[in-house]
C-alpha cells in the first residue's frame, strides 16, 4: 500500500490532540506512541477497549497507513507453529519528535520517530550558566540542522520534550531550586514554544531517565518502578501503572531534598541535613579534587575508581552508604519490584551498587532475607546511563505528557 | 420491575469474579462495586469503555435487576433545568460484605451491602493476644449473629475484608514485624476462608483508613492522596490513580520504619532510629503515665489535652513536630494533592494539626509559601476517625482487592 506522508501526518496529530483522544482510534495511537510496538491483544489490555472494537480501529488505521505491522507475518509453517501475534507499530513517516536535555554546559539533543528509532543525536556546547533565550536559539538551529541532514520536513515534527534539572510546575515554570539560577522561573513551554513554534513537553531530569528506561531499557514491560540517580545531585523518578507520579506542584520523586538531620548543614535547596548533602558526588568531588589538587570531574572520578583508585573507591562506597538510606526510605514507602539506579555514579557497576545493597538491606523494613525470592525488590542499574535523560524528553513527546499541537 | 435475590447474587458473584471481569458487564458492576453511585458518563470515563458499549450494558443490567437507579428522575421541568444525570448504584440486594479489624483486644467488625449502605457494626471484646483460632471462632459466631438481627442469607456474603496492624504479603500472610506476636507468620486468608467458607480479602489497617476515606470520607472523589496514621505506631497509605500502592511484598506505606537516625534507639522492626520512635504517641504515654502515676491510654491523653492540659498538649505537639518531617518525606516523594492526617492522635484536632502543617511546611522541599494555592497540598483530618479501618475493611470486598468467589 502507498503511504501518503502529508495526509498521515495530519492524521496523527489530530488523533493525539486531546479534543479526540477519547475515540478508540485516538487511544491506539496514544498507545503504540507510547509503547513502541504492540499485538492488538496487548492494546486491548491497556486501553480497555474491547477486542472487536481493537480490530475495527485497527484496520482502519492500517489503511490509512497511520500504523504498520512490525513484523511481517512469517510463511504458514512457521505461523501454524508458534503463532506469534503480530506486533503493530506506527509509521514512521508519521511524525518526529526532539528530545533536549538542559545540561550545566551543553543541550544534548536527540531526535525520534513515533516508531521509537532514534534518528539522531547531538551535543550543543554552551557557556556555563547559559540563559534561555540563547538555549532556544541554538536548539532551534540545531533542529533544523537534523532536519536537513537527515533528509526529514519539519512539518512532521509533533513536539520538543525538554528534561530540566529541577522540578518543574505543571504550567511548565522552573521552581526556584534549581540548579541553573538562570532559569529558576522562567516558563520554558511559553518561551521554547514561542521560539520553535511547536508544542513542548517539559519534566525533570529523573522522570526523563525513567521514561527513557521505561521505553527503551531496564524498566521495558515494567509498569511499577522507581529510578534513583546518583549523580552531583540525588533525584528519583516513580512510576505507577506506567505513570508518573510528578506530583501536584511537579514535586514528585525529590527524595534528595528530604531532611535526614535537622540540625545539620543548610543545603542549597534551603532545607537542613538533605540526603543530597552526602549521598551525591558533589561533596566527595570536592575531597577528592583537594587530595589531588586539581578539579577531578564525577565521569573522571569512576574512571579512577574504575582502575582500582582505592580513595575513588572508598568516597564512591561513602556515597553508597547514605544513597542506600535513601533508596530504602523508597522502599519502605513503595515496596517496588525494580529499583534501577542511574547517574553518572551508576557507571562505576559493583562499586556503587555492591554497598548500595547493603544498605538498603540493613536499613529497609521489609529485609529480603524473610522474604520469598519473587517478593524481593531487585536493585539494578540502569542500562542507559550515557544518554537516559535525552532520551526521556523525546519520550516526553512519545508519551504525550499533556497535548500535541 | 420484581427483584429475583437469588438470581441477581449468583449473577454478581460471576461478574466479579476474574474469569468474567472483562466483560463490560463486569467492569461496570465492579466498578460500582468500588465506588458506590455513579452516572453512565462516569461509568464510561473510569472503565475507558465506549459510550454507547455502557449504554447497551447497563440496559441488561439494569432488566437483570443487578442495578438501579438511585436517584429517580425529577420531572419533566427540574429535569430541563439542570439535567441531572441519572445515578447507578448496585441493587443492595445482590450481596453483602463483612469488614474486620483485628484491634489489640478487640475485633471490630462491619456490615454492609454492595450498594455501599452500613447496615451494623459491632465489637467483640477478647484477650489481649488473642489468637488466630479464637478470632476465627468469635468472627464466624458474629456474622451469624448480624445476618440472623438484620434478616439477611448468608448466602449473599460476597466475601470478608480483613484488616491487621502490620503489613500483609500478596498471599494474605502476616510479615513478622507485626504488632501481635501471635500472628506473626499466619497466612489469614487460608485459616479464615476455612473457617467462614468465604472470600477473604486482606490488607494492613492503614490502607484499609484510606480506602474508607475514599469511599466514604474526606478523600471522595480525591483519587490521588496520602493517609497518615499517628497511633501507638505511625502508618500511611498511598492512593495514585485510584489504586493503593501495596507494593511487592505489602510493605508499601511503611512510613514509620524509615531510619532518620541510624544509630539511633533499637525500634521494634530490628531497624535503628526509626520515625516511629518520636512520631507516634507510645513514648509519649509513657512518660504522661510516669507523671500521673496511673496508665492512661492514647484517647484519655487526647481527651486531656482538649481540656487544656498543658503536658498532654506539649507531647501531642511534640509528636506532630516529628510526625510532620514523616509527612514531608511523604510529600517530597509523592507531591500528593491531598494529605489525610488519622489515628486516635488526629482527634485532638487542632493541637495536632497546627504543629504537624508548621513542621510540615518547615521540612518540606516545596514551600507553601512560593505557590500558587492550587499547587499546594492539603493537610486535613480525615472524616471517620472513630470508624475508618473497619469500614476499610467492608471497603476491600466493595473493590474487590483480589478475587471473589
Amino acid at each position: 500500500m502507498e503511504v501518503k506522508p502529508q495526509m498521515t501526518e495530519g492524521s496523527l496529530k489530530s488523533l493525539l490532540k486531546s479534543e479526540s483522544a477519547d475515540t478508540p482510534s485516538g487511544r491506539i495511537i496514544r498507545t503504540l506512541s507510547e509503547r513502541g510496538s504492540l499485538s492488538a491483544a496487548q492494546i486491548a489490555r491497556i486501553t480497555g477497549l474491547a477486542r472487536s472494537t481493537v480490530s475495527t480501529a485497527v484496520a482502519d488505521l492500517r489503511r490509512s497507513g497511520l500504523i504498520f505491522d512490525a513484523d511481517p507475518p512469517e510463511s504458514a509453517e512457521s505461523r501454524a507453529i508458534g503463532r506469534p501475534a503480530t506486533a503493530l507499530r506506527l509509521n514512521p513517516e508519521a511524525g518526529t519528535c526532539i528530545g533536549v536535555h538542559l545540561a550545566i554546559d551543553e543541550l544534548r539533543v536527540a531526535a525520534a520517530d513515533v516508531s521509537h528509532s532514534v534518528i539522531s543525536e547531538q551535543n550543543i556546547p554552551l557557556p556555563l550558566d547559559y540563559g534561555p533565550d540563547l538555549a532556544a536559539q541554538r536548539l532551534k538551529d540545531c533542529i533544523a540542522r537534523i532536519y536537513a541532514e537527515n533528509g526529514l520536513r519539519q512539518s512532521g515534527l509533533l513536539g520538543v520534550g525538554v528534561s530540566v534539572s529541577a522540578p518543574v510546575s505543571p504550567d511548565g515554570s522552573v521552581h526556584r531550586s534549581a540548579i541553573v539560577p538562570n532559569w529558576a522561573g522562567v516558563n520554558v513551554v511559553s518561551l521554547f514554544g514561542a521560539a520553535l513554534e511547536t508544542t513542548i513537553l517539559i519534566d525533570n531530569e529523573s522522570n526523563c531517565s525513567a521514561i527513557a528506561e521505561h521505553m527503551w531499557g531496564a524498566a521495558q514491560g515494567q509498569d511499577n518502578f522507581v529510578l534513583f540517580t546518583v549523580n552531583n545531585g540525588i533525584g528519583s523518578a516513580i512510576m505507577v501503572d506506567g505513570r508518573i507520579v510528578t506530583g501536584l506542584a511537579g514535586g514528585g520523586g525529590e527524595v534528595g531534598h528530604i531532611s535526614l538531620d535537622p540540625e545539620g548543614e543548610l543545603c542549597r535547596c534551603g532545607n537542613r541535613g538533605c540526603l543530597e548533602l552526602r549521598a551525591s558526588f558533589g561533596w566527595a568531588l570536592l575531597e577528592l579534587s583537594r587530595l589531588h589538587g586539581r578539579p577531578i570531574s564525577i565521569d573522571a572520578a569512576v574512571a579512577m575508581a574504575l582502575h582500582g583508585d582505592a580513595g575513588a573507591i572508598r568516597l564512591i562506597s561513602d556515597a553508597a552508604e547514605v544513597a542506600g538510606r535513601g533508596v530504602a526510605i523508597l522502599g519502605n514507602i513503595l515496596n517496588p519490584p525494580l529499583i534501577l539506579i542511574s547517574g553518572a555514579l551508576a557507571k562505576s557497576g559493583a562499586i556503587l551498587l555492591d554497598p548500595l545493597r547493603t544498605s538498603f538491606e540493613k536499613h529497609a523494613l521489609l529485609k529480603s532475607r524473610e522474604l520469598k525470592p519473587e517478593d524481593r525488590t531487585r536493585i539494578i542499574p540502569g542500562a542507559l546511563l550515557a544518554n537516559d535523560v535525552v532520551l526521556g524528553a523525546v519520550g516526553l513527546v512519545l508519551r504525550h505528557h499533556g497535548r500535541i499541537g
